[in-house]
């Protein structure tokens, strides 16, 4: 891990969410060498750490429209397991000083699109001058938004706009490149596709790729390449607290169910059947767990199964990867590209730009476009 | 599939047992458009199938020390399911045909490795000869045997040799390119490599990645690239009659096992614990079922699982990787290639002559060597 | 099993379907010693077979608005894998006899409910005097019914009585003991109720517990004897053909998940939260696949999980129950027993008449029961 | 929970261990309301918890060999999520004073068996007087032990005996009521035997029933009275830490699973056949998978599975039940009871004077006892 100075700010649109402070508490945790670098994609020797901003030169602040404090957050992710309890303790100062950039995020209820856009856009700037940075890359963590009823025809400062759309716009409006980690749409609304061009800034999306979906990912291709035949792909998903409420809404979750099931689909060529569920399970917590039942042929119409049970913590998979998102994005940005950066579907459910889906595909894509940016 | 008529000879150590005959029905079958080709990786179009030698033009002999006619093992096969029995039926005066070029194996009780090898060779020969075929491919398929106990001695034909090095000898012997689909350890003995050496011919092995093996080839990478710790892998296979009979004994199991978890150490790049076992439960019959526990790290050292479980058919998963290893082995020998043909590592769970274990990464080898097969 | 000639008819409501043909091929295998005793619970010694009707002297005959014959249905089964093909073979002329013994079923649109009534208890009538036989026992195993909407409105011969319900009234008026294998609730409805208590005749009632409510009546009292706090225990269900179908629909499914869920609850004492599914998967056939995650704390709330995943076949699992159910209901007719059976609440997911719950008590009560019929 | 004080001792053999220290700081939790009953079968209405000792009057002590402290080893276990830390900081000073009543423990390279069974009866005597205690229960809750080689032989205070068996000895020598959680077979040697008849005093065990062999015993009796034959029954254990390394060793682990296995066996009427292995994975700490895969046939012999993993905390399981055996034993020993407590069958693999393994009908057996002592 580079240790010089950097001067990125790091924005996150829902900066006290579990998610966010996780990142945070990590990246502080990383750069007082009181955590591994264990689930950082850009830690490894091929994305060339050393050429990337380092952890220790990200500077954190965000929107957010909860009131409770980033170090409550922190504590009670530490009750749950999530974050090392001693870790919270010792950077504690640290995150009561990144609370202090954390400003009011935006409520329909109580102003305008537009006026939203030009408060949450000089926010930003504010966060950027304040703290002198070269760049602030703005990654939306908030939670999951219904989608969009008729996203084409969304092509003005509408206050029908999605909560997701007004931060992507303030964020191009500020100049800061974006990365949406959630399943929101927005990238995909004409209003925002013209806002991003206009702007030359890079971009990265959506969906960030952290369980079920990852290893989908990674299994179809050896169905494909085998030729076996799938018949069916069952997906059960029981997620605890905030993430499982906010999904429990049958129509809110079909923004994630419609990006979880595309990728197979294009993995297998076909569309593969099979239901799909998310369930709320209160007393996860943090946690998720995710069952699968794959059915499928071989030789002859042999009908063959195989199932795979995942049991992970969606925060300690997601916050690694934001960071590793932040670090390639200002690298880009510093390498003066803009437009979808398609190359970054690794991350992704639904990558933006890109139709590649296979895990290693996206892996030996990512590998050569970071070594590109060197050149 | 190419219709054209092709003259490939496909000669079986262990004509009469589950995975040939299985194999024969399949290749029957799918030539006389009964059976899907599913399963066949050389009929997907990125192995352009038209420029392979068609399944319909493959002519079928080999060797075997039982007596029971493949006939009766077809039946036994339907019986359990693995293969349909109003196939077997359709194809019963084809399959009692290739009886007839089933001549009886090696039986170190019975003659000298010398001995053996010349009649070996002969069959072999013989068999091209009367069906007056362009080349034979030489596939060993027999049961697992004991790992050598001190390979690097093993430099002449000298009685202690390993059954399945005697037949690798006499297919060099004879002309015949060769393929081990078994995990015995022949390709790596001295002898058997300078005899392939002294040939010319193009070989491949060993041991075909059918389950357990191929699906943490795929699933492996998923945690390497992501920079996720593994702490443990445990495997647990649960095998029915045959092979399982063969793997109850420790001292066989080891050739098993040993290729097993190599290739799971060198995608994590270290050394991965975990228990392994290979029980027999007469029960299952042609079936196994595989259960693997994986325990791993993520961001900030936090402990998360993944459990596998597989349920399949052996003989339906090993057949068809037969058959695309005697097409593309014959297609190599067309093409004038020589020596292990590392490049079929995506077949095999202890690739001769490779060191990469990624199916994806085996894949894109795969596809990229077939291509320059034709220029 | 007892081998003396008995004079019990078996009536099945839904004749040609996979349940009642499985125990129709079952029963005449058994019969003729081609199959064994497994899965039928009457053959333990606790339950003395000797003094139940004998398998070998049932007389089977039934009602189907299928025109698909008996015979096709058991082929269809073989090709499933749930009967053996060797089996529907040598019973072949005995199926086709007994097809003929199959009178057209209630088809709403047809006829009046009333009409319907003295048809079906004429047909049921025919059956016992065409084959001189002491009783006829009526068992309903058609396919899942929609729940009533209004059940206590459900006083007369009204048109909207649920089909199952119009079925059950001709049992009664046909003097012939009744139980119903499916979650239709008609052992509920009023005008059932009343009809069933003026006949004077044994029912018995309703569900059959055959895969996930089976195996969980066995575990939550493990969790309740042991004070272990259920958390949540979640249950998936993939169905093929026909009653994945007929499940796809959700009000339909209600009845069925209704009575899954209402016996966990009496077990643990309190609601257990936890999602539950049936979801068709139409490659599954006859087969279904179920997997449960159970979250309970332990000691000190310390949070643990259990999973389990049932792969059954269904028919296989309920055909031999069925068989059970007859035999206890004709003797219990023959003992003089009238109204609800509640002590054959082991067999169902809803026992009528029963609060009980727990596998163990209801297996205690049923063998307590089975001994005070011969007193 | 009953709040009156009560005069009974608890004397652990192994009072640092896991099972032993959780048991401690949860009985103080529980006495100070800062933690709930979960896990205490005694706290179940049907066992009459106002008639037992109160978990507020129960006074610890014990034999240990290890010199690292009970605080110490709850601060660990605290580390490990097995207890909360809170409660470990809540109740330090209450376990610094009962570590002061541990005593050293038997190692036979420093004393003889005579010697040893002396020194160690006059610990527990003192104990009692020291406290003024009405009685004191010895409960062994040590490291399993390999299984004597020659148990008949043992007859005399001779130095081969078994570890367990000394400490067995020493209590029935204090005039102490004895119970063995662990699978040692002290029991079950003449010697033993005999001291503990002589001693007229109640005894119980043996090899807590926590986990696997838990669920077994609940779920064979459903294959049973279901008359579904069990074709195969695999075991899979992965265990972490302390009792992972001492099982690790395949002698020492034949006392486990020789235990385990022979419950199944006694339900099923039959020898089940399947491997068992029990395998260390290090980083699983106090937590334990278990992975079981169950293979029947139903009717007409229709192959179908079961599979269950169960993922627990050991000494979270263990620890109530201890506390569970002291109130129950020591309520034995003041009605007079004497000879094995068959009745608690309930608790163990291998229950000492029982051979009821069905879970629901050992439950039932205890809750009819528990009345019987009232009486």
């Amino acid at each position: 891990m580079k240790s010089t100075k950097s001067s990125t700010g790091v924005w996150f649109v829902g900066a006290r969410g579990s998610v966010a402070t996780t990142a945070v508490v990590g990246a502080l945790g990383v750069r007082h060498g009181l955590a591994p670098t264990t689930g950082l994609v850009t830690e490894l020797p091929e994305l060339d750490p050393d050429g990337l901003p380092g952890l220790d030169g990200l500077v954190f602040g965000g929107h957010d429209v909860s009131p409770r404090s980033l170090t409550k957050k922190a504590e009670a992710l530490a009750d749950d397991g999530v974050v090392p309890a001693v870790l919270v303790a010792a950077v504690g100062a640290e995150l009561a000083a990144i609370d202090d950039d954390v400003r009011h995020g935006y409520d329909p209820a109580e102003e305008s699109v537009a006026e939203a856009v030009e408060r949450l856009a000089a926010d930003i700037a504010g966060f950027r001058e304040r703290h002198d940075l070269e760049r602030v890359v703005v990654v939306d963590v908030a939670s999951t938004q219904p989608p969009a009823q008729d996203p084409e025809s969304l092509r003005t400062l509408d206050d029908d706009l999605p909560v997701g759309a007004v931060y992507a716009l303030a964020a191009f409006a500020a100049g800061a490149p974006y990365v949406t980690f959630t399943p929101s749409p927005c990238l995909r609304l004409p209003v925002v596709i013209e806002a991003a061009e206009r702007s030359g800034l890079p971009y990265a999306g959506c969906d960030g790729k952290t369980g079920e979906t990852l290893f989908k990912s990674a299994l179809a291709p050896m169905f494909a390449s085998r030729n076996l035949a799938l018949r069916s792909w069952a997906s059960f998903n029981l997620l605890g607290g905030g993430d499982g409420a906010t999904l429990a809404d049958p129509v809110t979750a079909r923004s994630k169910t419609d990006t979880k099931r595309s990728g197979l689909d294009a993995i297998a060529g076909h569309a593969v059947p099979g239901p799909m569920h998310i369930d709320q399970v209160e007393e996860l917590g943090e946690w998720k767990t995710a069952w699968d039942h794959v059915l499928f042929d071989g030789f002859l119409g042999t009908r063959m199964t195989m199932q795979i049970t995942w049991q992970g913590c969606d925060s300690a998979l997601a916050a690694p990867l934001v960071l590793d998102l932040v670090r390639l994005t200002a690298a880009a940005h510093a390498a003066g590209r803009s437009g979808a950066l398609s190359e970054l579907g690794f991350f992704f459910k639904d990558p933006i730009g890109g139709t590649e889906h296979r895990l290693a595909e996206q892996w030996r894509e990512l590998v050569t476009w970071r070594r590109g940016l060197d050149a």
